[in-house]
C-alpha cells in the first residue's frame, strides 16, 4: 500500500524518476515529430501481436518499462497525422504550446458536470460558447452580459466532437418541436411512440443533403427518428443541395403526413468540403418552421476570415451551429460544441438530479448529452486567445489559397482529373491517364461505365500503395457526380489544414502517386483498362 | 503568416521559451497539488467577471501572458479535486504517471474513429476493451485470441464517459428487441414509431431501481423512449432494487401492453454505493427476455478485490456492463466505456461511410455513438499494468475499509446519524443532535416531518458552509429512507476512493461539521429546531 500512495503523491519536482521519464518522453516526442513519416510500413496485424495479452498483470510494471512499451510499440508504430503530407483527413497539426498547457488541464482534473468540480473552469466555458456564439451570430454586448453566465439560460453545449454536437441539436430540435401541449407531457417524457399519436404524425424526417456527414444518420438512429427518415436532398454539380430539389422533398413528405421537423445545412461537407446555400435554407426552414441546424463541424471557423466568411452567408439565421475545436480550431482530439441563436433553446433537454445539476445551479451538466466532462474548454480557450482572430484567418485563407492552387495544377495536368473544385480547403481528384479521359468522352455510356469501375479499383490501388509507403497519405471516397451520371466514382480527397503544408509537399504526392500508377504496368486493372480505351469497340 | 508556423514546429527542447514556460506550469500546479485546500472562498459570481468578455482578440495574446492568466484566474480558482478532504464526488486523485503520460496522448492527437489516423492505438483500444471484458467475464483465452482483434466483432466500445456507455448499451439492446423482421426494416432505419406499430407495443420501458442514475432517464429521453418509460422501482431499506416489486411491475407494464426491453441493475449507486442483487436480476432478465445491463460505472473495479468481488456475483451474466475509466481506474477525466458479453451484439448500431469506418475495416467508428475520440484507452492500458490487479485490489479494499471505519465511528456518535449503510466506499449521513433524535423516536408524523424539514435546511446550511471554507468538501443529496416514511431527507454524501484519505482527515470534517452546528445558534432553523424538539407537545 506504500508503494501505491507514493504513486499518488506529488513528486518531489527536478531529479525525481518521473521527470526524467517526462524529459524522455518529450525527446522521444521532438524526435518523431520532427521526421516527416507518415506511418511505418508495417501490417495492422503484425501490430496486433503486442496488444493481444488480455490479462490484466497481478503485479505492477515500473512506469520506466510501461513508458518504453509505449514509445517503441505506441509512439513509433503510430500515425504522424501532423506531418505536412498528411493531407487526407481532418486530423491536423497541433499547435505546441498545447502540450505544456494540456498538463494543466490532465493535473487539475476538473469534471464540468458541475461547479463544485470545476468552479472557475464553469464561467471560462460559457465565456468560451459566448466567444464563438458571438464569431456566429453577432449579437449586441448586451445580449451576452445579460445571458452569458445566467444560471437559466445556455449559449450553447460543449461535448467530446461534432458526433454528439450534431445529436445534441437534433434533439433540442425534436423536443422543441414536439414539446408539451395540452395534456400530454411532451416527448420528452412520454417517448416518441406518444409524441406521433398525440401530434397525428405518420413520423418525422430530417432533412439534409446527400453530402451530409454519417452522424446525421446515427443521430436519427440514436434519436428513434430511423435512419430512414433522414431524408437525402439531391444535390447540384457542386455538391451543394438543390432548393428546389429540397422543396418538392418536403412536399411529398406532407404529403405522407410526415412531419420534417429539422433541415440540416453543411458547412463544409466532409468529403468535398462544399457549402450549402445557408441562406436559401434559412428563407425554406422559417417558411416550414422546421429548426434550422448548420454543421459547421468543419468548416465553421471560416468565419475568421474576411474573405472567406462570405460563403457562410445565412449561418447567422440558423437555429444552431455545429463547431469541432479539434478540427479548425487547432485543439486537441476530443471537443466539439453546438451553439444555440436562443439562449433558452437548450431547456427542452434541460435535466436535474438531487446531488449534482439542481435546478437553478450554474453546473452545465444540466444541458449536455454527455454527464462528466474535461476542461478541454481551457485549451480552446487558450487557442482563441493565443492564435487570435486574425491568426486564424491567415490559417483559413492559407488552406483555401493552397487548395486553389493545387486544383489548379491538377486541371492542368493530363494524366490527373479534379473531380470536385475546392470551395474551401478540400478537394477531390484522380489518376486519369490521356488515353481513357479521351474514351470517356467518346464512348458509349455501358462502356465508360467500366472504364471508370477500372479506374475505382485503381484510384483505391494508389491510395492503399501511398498509405503503406508511408511518405504522403490521401483519403479515399466516393462520390457520384453529374458528369458520370451519377456513377460511383472513386477519389482521392485532400483536407489541406497543415499550415506546415506547402506546394511542394504535393507536387511530391502527385508524383508518388503517378510513380505508383506507372509500376502498375502488369497488374491487370491496368491490362483491363489499356484494354477498354485502346479500341472503343471491343 | 511566418510567426504563426512557427507555433506549429518542434520547439528545440531545452532553454526554449516553451520548455521554460511548461517548467513553470510544472511548478506552480505541484504548490497547487501539494496545499490540500479544497477551493478558495470567492464567490462564483465574482469569478466570473474574469471570464465575461465574449470578444475574440484581434491579435495573439502572447503564450506567456495566456500562461499566467491562466495560472491566476483558473488553476488558483479551481478544485483541488485530488486533496485528501475533498470527498464529496467521485473525482479522486491522479497517479502522477498520468501527467508525462498524458503528454504522449496530447502530442501524437491520433484519432481512434478509423485505424488511417490511430494506428497501433486501434489494437491498443482493442485489448484494453478485451482486459476489462476478462475482468468481467473471464471468458476462455481462446474467446479472446478469436474475437479480440476481429474486423466484425467489438468487446466493446470507448467512450467519453459513463453517460455516453450507458445510453450505447441502451441504444443497443433497443435496436435487438425492435431489429429486422420480415418487411419490417428495423428500429434503426424505420424509427420507433414504425417499429411500434410493427411489433404491436403501446409503448417501452427501461426498468431500474429509484436509486438509479440519472443518466438512465436522459438515455430514454435521446433514445425516443421518453423519460417516463424509465419504470423506477422501489428500493428496499438498504437502497436495492426488490425483485418482488420488479416482477410486480413487469406484469403490470406487460397488461398495458407496454415492452420492457432492458433492465438494468447498478452496481454502486451513485447516492449511496449499494449494489443490486444481480443474480436475482439477472434471472427476471432471461425469463422475461430482456436485455441485462449493469451500470458498474462507479463499483466495477471492485471485481478487482478478492473480499469484495462477490458482492458482484452475478454481473458476469449481464449482456452489458458500463465502467468508467476516469473514476475507480484512477484515469484522467473523459473515458468510460460499455461491454458486451456477445461479441455481435454491437452490430446492432453499426453504422459505415464511404471514406472511413467502411464494411470490414477494423475502423473503432463503426461501433461507437461519438465519431472522432482521442486516444485514452492508452491512459487506461498504462494504469492497468501499472498499478495492476493487486494494487486495484489494495485501493478498493483501503476505501471500503476507510468508509466502514467512518461509518461506524458516526455511528457510535451522539449527535450524527448514518442515513445509509456503506456497502461500497459511498455512504450518507447528517448531523443530529441528541434532542432532535430523542424527539424523531417519541413525536407524532406530523412533527417528526417538521423537525426533518428543519433538519433538512441546517444540513444544507452546514454543507455548503463547509464548502465555502475550502477545508474540506462532502456533497448532498436526498433520499427517501424508510426509517422516515419515505419522507425526503437530505444527508452528507461521502465518497471514499482518494487513498491519500486518512482516518484523521474524516475526523478533521465531522469536527468541522459540529463547530458549523454550533456556530448557528443564532440561526432561525436551530431555534425552529430547538422549539420542535423541546417540547413535544407544543
Amino acid at each position: 500500500m506504500e508503494n501505491l500512495l507514493r504513486i499518488f503523491t506529488v513528486p518531489e519536482a527536478p531529479g525525481s524518476t518521473l521527470s526524467r521519464l517526462e524529459n524522455d518522453i518529450s525527446a522521444n516526442l521532438a524526435g518523431f515529430l520532427q521526421e516527416h513519416i507518415v506511418a511505418e510500413e508495417t501490417d495492422l496485424v503484425e501490430i496486433e501481436r503486442d496488444f493481444s495479452d488480455t490479462l490484466i498483470p497481478e503485479r505492477p510494471v515500473y512506469v520506466s518499462e510501461q513508458t518504453e512499451f509505449l514509445l517503441d510499440k505506441v509512439v513509433a508504430q503510430s500515425v504522424h497525422t501532423a506531418s505536412p503530407s498528411f493531407v487526407g483527413h481532418m486530423t491536423s497539426a497541433l499547435p505546441y504550446f498545447m502540450i505544456p498547457l494540456s498538463k494543466i488541464m490532465i493535473a487539475l482534473n476538473q469534471n464540468l458536470v458541475k461547479t463544485e468540480t470545476s468552479k472557475a473552469f464553469t464561467p471560462l466555458e460559457r465565456q468560451v460558447l459566448g466567444m464563438l456564439h458571438r464569431l456566429v451570430y453577432d449579437e449586441p454586448e448586451s445580449f451576452y452580459s445579460q445571458w452569458l453566465h445566467d444560471a437559466h439560460r445556455h449559449l450553447g453545449a460543449f461535448c467530446s466532437g461534432g458526433t454528439v454536437a450534431n445529436i445534441t441539436a437534433l434533439w433540442a430540435a425534436r423536443n422543441r418541436a414536439f414539446g408539451p401541449d395540452g395534456d400530454f407531457p411532451g416527448i420528452m417524457k412520454a417517448g416518441m411512440f406518444a409524441a406521433m399519436r398525440h401530434y397525428g404524425c405518420e413520423g418525422t424526417a430530417v432533412l439534409v443533403s446527400e453530402r451530409g456527414h454519417y452522424s446525421l444518420a446515427k443521430a436519427a438512429d440514436v434519436l428513434g427518428i430511423g435512419r430512414d427518415q433522414i431524408v437525402a436532398v439531391e444535390t447540384d454539380g457542386h455538391n451543394r443541395i438543390r432548393p428546389d430539389a429540397l422543396e418538392s422533398t418536403i412536399r411529398r413528405l406532407r404529403r405522407s403526413n410526415i412531419r420534417p421537423f429539422a433541415l440540416v445545412g453543411v458547412a463544409g461537407t466532409t468529403e468535398t468540403g462544399n457549402i450549402d446555400p445557408l441562406d436559401s435554407l434559412a428563407d425554406i426552414a422559417a417558411k416550414e418552421r422546421m429548426h434550422f441546424h448548420v454543421d459547421g463541424a468543419w468548416g465553421g471557423p471560416t468565419l475568421f476570415s474576411e474573405t472567406y466568411r462570405k460563403r457562410l452567408k445565412g449561418i447567422e439565421r440558423a437555429d444552431s451551429v455545429t463547431i469541432d475545436a479539434h478540427k479548425q480550431l487547432y485543439v486537441p482530439m476530443g471537443v466539439g460544441l453546438v451553439l444555440f441563436r436562443d439562449p433558452a433553446a437548450l431547456k427542452s433537454i434541460e435535466h436535474h438530479a438531487q446531488y449534482i445539476i439542481r435546478e437553478g445551479s450554474k453546473d452545465l451538466g444540466s444541458a449536455t448529452l454527455e454527464g462528466s466532462r474535461p476542461g478541454m474548454a481551457m485549451l480552446v480557450h487558450s487557442a482563441l486567445k493565443i492564435i487570435g482572430r486574425r491568426g486564424y484567418a491567415l490559417l483559413i485563407d492559407n488552406g483555401i489559397g493552397l487548395a486553389r492552387r493545387f486544383a489548379d495544377r491538377i486541371e492542368a495536368l493530363d494524366d490527373f482529373e479534379l473531380v470536385s473544385d475546392p470551395e474551401l480547403n478540400i478537394f477531390t481528384y484522380r489518376w486519369l491517364p490521356p488515353a481513357a479521359r479521351d474514351a470517356l468522352r467518346d464512348a458509349d455510356p455501358e462502356r465508360c461505365r467500366q472504364i471508370n469501375e477500372v479506374l475505382n479499383r485503381i484510384t483505391r490501388y494508389i491510395q492503399k500503395t501511398q498509405r503503406e509507403h508511408g511518405k504522403a497519405f490521401v483519403s479515399r471516397t466516393r462520390l457520384t457526380p453529374e458528369r458520370y451520371d451519377r456513377q460511383l466514382i472513386t477519389v482521392f480527397r485532400v483536407v489541406l489544414a497543415n499550415p506546415l503544408t506547402t506546394d511542394e509537399v504535393l507536387r511530391d504526392v502527385i508524383e508518388e502517386q503517378r510513380e505508383i500508377a506507372a509500376s502498375m504496368q502488369d497488374h491487370e486493372d491496368i491490362q483491363r483498362l489499356n484494354q477498354l480505351t485502346r479500341c472503343p469497340a471491343a
